[in-house]
């Protein structure tokens, strides 16, 4: 296999572009903006996230004899350039909206500024990392909010895409709120709580169901979830009211029982009521099975005796919005702005900043998006993250951005937090206006006028 | 980092209940199939990938000191079984269909027979590997369908889940006939051709857009094509015209050009049109931009002049199916056959196999799905891949599935080639039927016919 952090992962045309760049020495100074074009349908925000992976990556890197040997051998690049390509390394800055930040259409979230080869050559890490992380957890918010006291945990590992997608989903949720995921790995890199349960074949290799739960126990009681619904979810539950005592004997509590497929609120509500009649009033439900946020809501308003959720499929894969319309864009070469006019994705010039503003009582009100070199009222989002090429503020732990996000969601108004959003006013500041007529006169444009009569999803 | 190939990139519960079976002296030998339970709407058929990176997964499979480290370090683990831990390699068979095979809901596509510790382990991993490769190589057949004849390039990796989601996408699109990538790792790892054009922040990062296509032009004159959609299509086009004689006095043909927004059957028109009458009739057109199997036949109905597709997200993220109701079950223990009952989720046990009929002409016509040890009409579809833990078929180059695959997409008939598709006859035979009601009544259960008849999407 490669080296989990190859350069080589990454689209031919980036070298392409280094070696067309380097042979004209252009090398100045560039700026590159990350942002969402559209929010996906029915959602009112995102939340950021992926930053402390794409500072890993700025910072480690290189080119390695072997990396070098893989692009000599492919033909498309002559010895001058790859002897300069092991000489590559980020030595740029970056600014960033901080990890948990909830953030709208248009709004840069990270902005590269760096030689012009560094800024374009980390693209489409850059961007496959930020949008995947930001997928999961804008995702994982809409559960949190959708399930507000409940325990919710990542069983996405099998149907998440490979191994970094699932590791970086269990990641991004716990960032949103959720209380642990039950990939072992993904506990060890990013010291955040494992859970697990047993599966269906446990049971089934079994001959008799209540002697599998009663293995099961002896042998792993601390945390102790058993699942009921092989055979039959409510026959199951008298089996585990029969077995506590003995289990009790032996100083095993059962901690709780998991529900997997079926009418959940049903089934939940039986359960509890043979759980408790057998005096197991501690004993929690926990369910899984295709859940997501708007199943998770059902559940909540059927006051559904649940005391936490199993998640997989639909955080994992972000079903309903599996991608985001995100790109990084350049905004200025050799201190001159530029932008792109492509039908439908026009982009705003200028290196800019995001300002937010806060009603009383610290609800969000507004954004506003400026050049960043202009004041503006409310607090500004972007803030430094790299210089030269270093990390010039301590990394976060994911417990700290875990508490940040919930504090950014405790400031949405009712209208953002609900499933169905409503629109929050971003208002694009006249000065970007201005200089976008500037940019496409230098580039013998039409006016930005008659393409935002366009009906563009950027200006 | 971690490790790649690291055997915790599990679920939790993997640990848990292997520290059972062996607690319990629970190592018989157990079978586990790889079925998807419902096809995605709109779709008739999959197409099976991913089988090459779980032999190579199961192959590899070993706990080193560091992966034990961790895991002592979570506290849910005993030294004695951190120690068998150690000694824990896949020992097993399997059997699948080869891969780029079209196969349909409910049938097994690939079987893991293993002591019942090593089975179960694999199993996260497993659905993850198998579940995003088929997802993807479904995905591109239905492109390859709906655009015969023309060249398709994964565009994906920025839109992909993460790295393994990038690469991954890359192999498994190439193998359901995609032409190449553009993810340059892939192509390494994968032996499969890697395609690159340019990007905007190229054109946008010079004064002028001719002399950026002239630099671009003369650093790399290998396959050129130049990106036409900057700032205005139709006048890049002319650009390219008026750029052409003095590359071809240096040498330098342009390849093509690319056109990435817009109504994309509209500018292929008028630029086949300016470059046409340019003398430019060799240089074709390649277009780009948020296209999917419905775009790609919709642009070739049109008879739209364009020569070959880039495609991203749609593809690398399968975004209108980005994942599968797929399941890895226990289907027999010790010689017993098994099964869950769980509602909806209800499976078929014992040990299977799949035949395939096939009409005259060689259209596929019809599968029946048997125990493992019956003969039946037609060709049996799950193959011998892996004995004692060891490969005992040579591996197959990207390019032989590839062309396997193309076969299999002939032997489609018509009404499953359409992207709206017809339903295919899958027979369970009835001795299927037979065993399921015989394990029912060994663990006591309702009748198999009544869990038939509650509409569950399984038995």
């Amino acid at each position: 296999m490669h080296r989990p952090d190859s350069p080589l992962l990454t689209d031919l045309y980036e070298f392409a572009m280094l070696d067309a760049y380097w042979a004209e020495g252009m090398t100045d100074l560039a700026v590159f903006e990350f942002f969402v074009r559209k929010l996906p349908p029915r959602r009112g925000f995102l939340m950021a996230a992926g930053l402390d992976q794409v500072v890993a990556f700025l910072e480690a890197l290189h080119f390695e004899a072997d990396d070098i040997n893989l692009l000599r051998r492919t033909g498309h690049f002559s010895d001058p350039f790859l002897a300069a390509l092991q000489r590559l390394r980020f030595t740029g800055d970056v600014d960033a909206m901080p990890e948990g930040t909830v953030f709208f259409a248009e709004e840069p979230i990270l902005r590269v500024t760096a030689p012009l080869p560094e800024a374009q050559f980390v693209e489409s890490r850059l961007i496959n990392l930020v949008q995947l992380e930001t997928l999961i957890a804008s995702k994982a918010a809409r559960m949190v909010l959708a399930a507000p006291g409940k325990r919710l945990v990542d069983f996405g590992l099998r149907r998440a895409h490979g191994a970094e997608a699932g590791l970086l989903a269990a990641r991004a949720s716990y960032l949103a709120g959720f209380a642990g995921t039950a990939t072992t790995l993904a506990g060890a890199l990013f010291g955040i709580p494992v859970y697990g349960t047993m599966a269906h074949s446990f049971i089934q290799a079994h001959d008799d169901e209540t002697l599998a739960f009663e293995h099961f126990a002896r042998v792993r009681p601390d945390g102790l979830i058993l699942l009921l619904d092989t055979y039959d979810t409510e026959r199951a539950a008298r089996h585990v009211v029969e077995l506590a005592p003995r289990l009790a004997a032996a100083g095993i509590t059962i901690a709780g029982v998991r529900l997997d497929s079926g009418d959940l609120a049903q089934h939940a509500r039986h359960v509890r009521q043979i759980l408790d009649q057998g005096g197991l009033n501690g004993t929690t439900i926990f369910a899984s099975g295709g859940l997501d946020e708007d199943a998770l809501l059902r559940l909540s308003r059927e006051r559904a005796p649940i005391d936490g959720f199993g998640i997989g499929t639909s955080l994992a894969a972000s079903v309903d919005a599996p991608a985001l319309d995100c790109a990084y864009k350049l905004q200025e070469y050799g201190g001159v702005p530029r932008r792109k006019r492509s039908e439908g994705k026009a982009t705003w010039p200028g290196r800019k900043q995001v300002w937010r503003c806060h009603a009383e009582g610290g609800t969000i009100a507004g954004d506003t998006i400026t050049l960043a070199n202009m004041p503006c009222a409310g607090t500004p989002l972007l803030r430094p993250v790299m210089r030269a090429g270093r990390r010039v503020t301590p990394p976060i732990s994911a417990s700290e951005i875990r508490s940040y996000s919930a504090r950014q969601l405790e400031s949405l108004p009712e209208s953002l937090a609900a499933l169905e959003a409503a629109p929050y006013p971003v208002t694009i500041h006249p000065a970007l206006r201005e200089l976008a007529a500037v940019c496409d006169a230098r580039t013998e444009a039409k006016p930005a006028s008659a393409l935002s009569r366009a009906g563009s999803d950027a200006p």
